[in-house]
């Protein structure tokens, strides 16, 4: 077993034995969405101030909204949620290449194969040069989107790693 | 201002105010992924102990591999990290449908545009209906992955929303 599995083992014994909110119900309370960065920086609960079962939060490499449009639909047609908060974050690593540096990468690290499947999947990587552009963009795509009603409240925000600051964009 | 954006000003400012960990390395100190879904009822730093900085969260609905793949691919080649912590849970809504009624949902609620738009991006919403073999599965899917070498090290678990319990399938 690795270190990290065995944290993890670890975790879950002190975190169940105080654990006191299993009565929690499916669909988010306060019906709404966090979509963030998948970085190592960010804590959405204490950063952004969610409570347990109040909200889905839904992350990925840049906080992008076209990758989690399938999450979305299905918070918001199934599962009830009716707001959607943005929040990507200065530091980004998606600030940092192109899609052809990543595949650059791929067939350096992994070979012609792994870069095959990429093709196949015909997968971008979603990388964005400028980061209050990319929030406003990622909310605008969000906004013409039909599976996304004007009924839902959307905001766009940058968090600052440096600082924990949230401030909003749009 | 929505109460749940005012909310995120708030917390914030109260955030920010203690914040002390703004010196933080993009990336991942213990060079780990938790991939887990984006339901209401997990806090995954608290449940599986991950601290600031030490893993990439990737969150989507269902906890998908398929779907996380962009994530995984940058989380790896990218920002170097090579442990993959795969955890699904129980209660997941993800068991209680198929993809024809979320297309029926999504036809009754925003109209035949938006299915058009689901129909146009061949969207699949990976639910699945039995949680451990869905573990194994995407357990299998990341092994079987050009993209994914096999000095990366994959676990699968459950959490439980009942107990706060995270067990080991895989």
């Amino acid at each position: 077993m690795s270190a990290i599995q065995k944290n993890v083992e670890q975790t879950s014994e002190s975190y169940s034995a105080s654990f006191t909110q299993g009565h929690l119900a499916l669909p988010p309370a306060k019906k709404y969405l966090v979509l963030t960065c998948m970085d190592a920086r960010i804590d959405p609960a204490r950063a952004f101030g969610i409570e347990l079962g109040d909200a889905h939060v839904i992350r990925n490499a840049g906080a992008s909204a076209v990758d989690a449009l399938r999450s979305i639909v299905i918070s918001e047609q199934l599962l009830g949620t009716n707001e959607i908060v943005l929040v990507k974050h200065t530091g980004c690593g998606m600030l940092t290449f192109k899609n052809e540096d990543a595949y650059g990468i791929v067939e350096k690290n992994l070979g012609e194969e792994a870069v095959a499947e990429l093709t196949a999947k015909n997968l971008d990587f979603l990388p964005f040069p400028e980061l209050e552009k990319a929030v406003e963009d990622d909310v605008a795509f969000l906004k013409a989107s039909k599976l996304v009603p004007d009924s839902v409240t959307i905001s766009g925000w940058i968090y600052e790693v440096e600082s924990g600051k949230t401030r909003r964009v749009v």
